[in-house]
């Protein structure tokens, strides 16, 4: 744990399969008013938007309502939520979603105070916010982002073709978060798929970085076994309650700030699929698992002492007699056996990218340096390409 | 994760050499009066005494001192550091020291506003706290108890024989914790290594309990290696600061409620411990490392499955062709052998426990049942005679 950092992370959690009783608790920190923010609908057939609204109203609770969030919240949609706040006067925002409805609110609650052009202020300038800031609480019905214990918050502007993430402080980390396994059930197997990619994806943008001993690469171990078991068991049967469960506890530590404390992190999987996000919609951790393993065997040759740790206390790699170079591919190589199997999208073509539009995705595509190789336009290009 | 808990863990903490700046920041949001909690004056001989009073001084608060808190704090002094505190209406209690300072100060922190005898209430009668609670931040110096990020609090009344810890809410959790590794250097070595096997203890005791696949295993056999690697490193150059860094935040995660969610716990070896330490005043951690192998090799059969885990993902163990019985021994081998090559205590004969002691220790050890089995007084006599 080389360097100075502060961990903060005041978010309460509500875990199990009665964690929607922890609501009533919770709503009584709150005044009056609450914007209740939402997807598609599908709330509405699974039953959780009945047992919310009877949870807020038994509460004594004035609802407004926002749906139609769509799975890449809009700076439009985002305009829209805000006027909505606004007449609300909403004493509280709470998200009943998955990662995009949960980012979506966070945009709303520090901008409903704030006179200026969210998308401008947060997504473009990267400002910090200025103003009065609505909690924001959430029910969590989809696994992936982290969003429901952290300050990230993901908007995506079509007209300029830029999806864009802002990470605010803890000032607008959700108050609380209720997670139910159990409501994570009925989301097509495919929307799954996505999501336990997503989280170790999560997991390797932070532990792909640095050369240290340190302690947090060791707990990301720990959680990627934990991801790759629980899995294995989700994909064969979904309705496995402890598969699903460890999976959803193991997406709020993968992304909650812990594992990144203490050191650098990539972030450029995440880059290069938010940019193919922009111009596909395609569904965000099919975006990752598609450019995953050209990225990865583009940096590994510059990081390759971390990747051969990872393919032996990840991937069980026997590294007796074989040279680093050699290690490390099988691990990648077991890597991308195992993303097969599970049935993740391995390709862009798959999601709609041709070949006219890589030029563009490697210009939206912003470029980190925390990894172990910065990457220049024309790598990005070839990466993408490469995943094509 | 089966069952339903909540997470909430609000403390703040500062990490690294720079890490008591963020004393300036955290004094802004308390009053005036501030009860300095310390040891036996070693933080005036390392200049971190020092370094603390100017940040106080600089921050305009009136220092209150209370001196002489003792490795195994008792229910006498506690009475006369409530006294202090009630006379210095203490806006904020600021320990500084390791566990043991941080203990007491939340002792007090529950007691300064109420009542009843403090050791009746909270650590024979296991109450919670029903008055006004005086916050407390830390300034870390010594590595291992976890107390900086949770709620535990050890007071050991001598009159009794007891030993007892009572473990608080978040709401008496420290507000804020100053971690830098630098100073716990100017610890003696045989504390260092007490301090290493507490952390290894309590990850062990909450990780031998349970039969099913929970997350919080797999990130407790993450922080296990971090904690072997770096105290490798350490017990050989107990200057080398990523290897101390990093054990102090593995102490940090081993014990702030975080790897026991979801699961039971067992914690029968710190109950042997404490009561071993009410007898002899000898080093916690020491008193842990002296029960810890015949304690784990009576438990074994009782919880097997969970002890070849252990030896194959903890220690390497190859399983190949071997029953279970032979696995889990060849871990607990490792184990004892690692224990001994670090310098841990490793019979309480050491510890100055005689043989006419024991029936007084296995009386003074109060039983847990979250354990692989439940011990009888029996067996708890057959535990610590075979620890002599």
């Amino acid at each position: 744990m080389l360097g100075n950092f502060t961990y903060h992370n005041p978010t309460k959690l509500y875990f199990g399969k009665d964690a929607l009783d922890g609501l009533n608790e919770e709503l009584k920190k709150y005044g009056k008013n609450v914007l209740l923010v939402y997807g598609g609908g599908s709330i509405k057939k699974n039953g959780i938007y009945d047992k919310v609204v009877k949870i807020l109203t038994d509460n004594g609770k004035k609802i407004y309502e926002d749906a139609g969030v769509m799975p890449n919240p809009t700076s439009d949609k985002l305009k829209e939520g805000v006027e909505r706040a606004r007449k609300a006067k909403a004493d509280l925002i709470l998200a009943v979603g998955g990662g995009s409805v949960c980012d979506y609110a966070k945009a709303v609650s520090v901008s409903v105070n704030c006179k200026e052009d969210p998308w401008e202020k947060y997504y473009i300038r990267f400002e910090e916010p200025t103003c009065k800031i609505v909690p924001v609480g959430c029910v969590l019905t989809m696994v992936g982002t982290g969003s429901e214990m952290n300050g990230g918050s993901v908007i995506t502007n079509h007209a300029q073709k830029l999806k864009i993430g802002h990470v605010f402080g803890e000032e607008v980390f959700p108050k609380f978060s209720i997670l139910n396994p159990e409501y994570t059930y009925t989301l097509p197997k495919y929307q799954m798929i996505a999501g336990i990619y997503d989280i170790m994806c999560h997991i390797l943008e932070q532990y792909f970085s640095g050369e240290d001993d340190n302690t947090s690469d060791y707990i990301m171990e720990g959680l990627l076994h934990s991801l790759i078991a629980s899995a294995n068991v989700a994909v064969k049967n979904p309705l496995d309650y402890e598969a699903r469960s460890n999976i959803m506890w193991t997406a709020t530590w993968a992304l909650n700030t812990l594992v990144a404390k203490g050191k650098t992190t990539d972030w450029m999987v995440h880059m290069i699929g938010q940019a193919v996000g922009a111009y596909t919609d395609a569904t965000h951790g099919m975006t990752l698992s598609a450019v995953s393993m050209p990225y990865y065997r583009h940096i590994a040759p510059y990081g390759l002492k971390k990747f051969v740790r990872y393919a032996v206390n990840v991937w069980g790699v026997n590294p007796a007699g074989k040279s680093d170079e050699v290690i490390a591919e099988e691990g990648l190589k077991a890597m991308e056996s195992w993303m097969n199997g599970i049935g993740l999208v391995m390709n862009l073509k798959d999601l709609g990218v041709t070949p006219e539009m890589v030029e563009g995705i490697a210009d939206a595509t912003l470029t980190m340096d925390g990894g172990y190789k910065v990457l220049t336009h024309e790598e990005i290009v070839d990466i993408v390409n490469k995943s094509l």
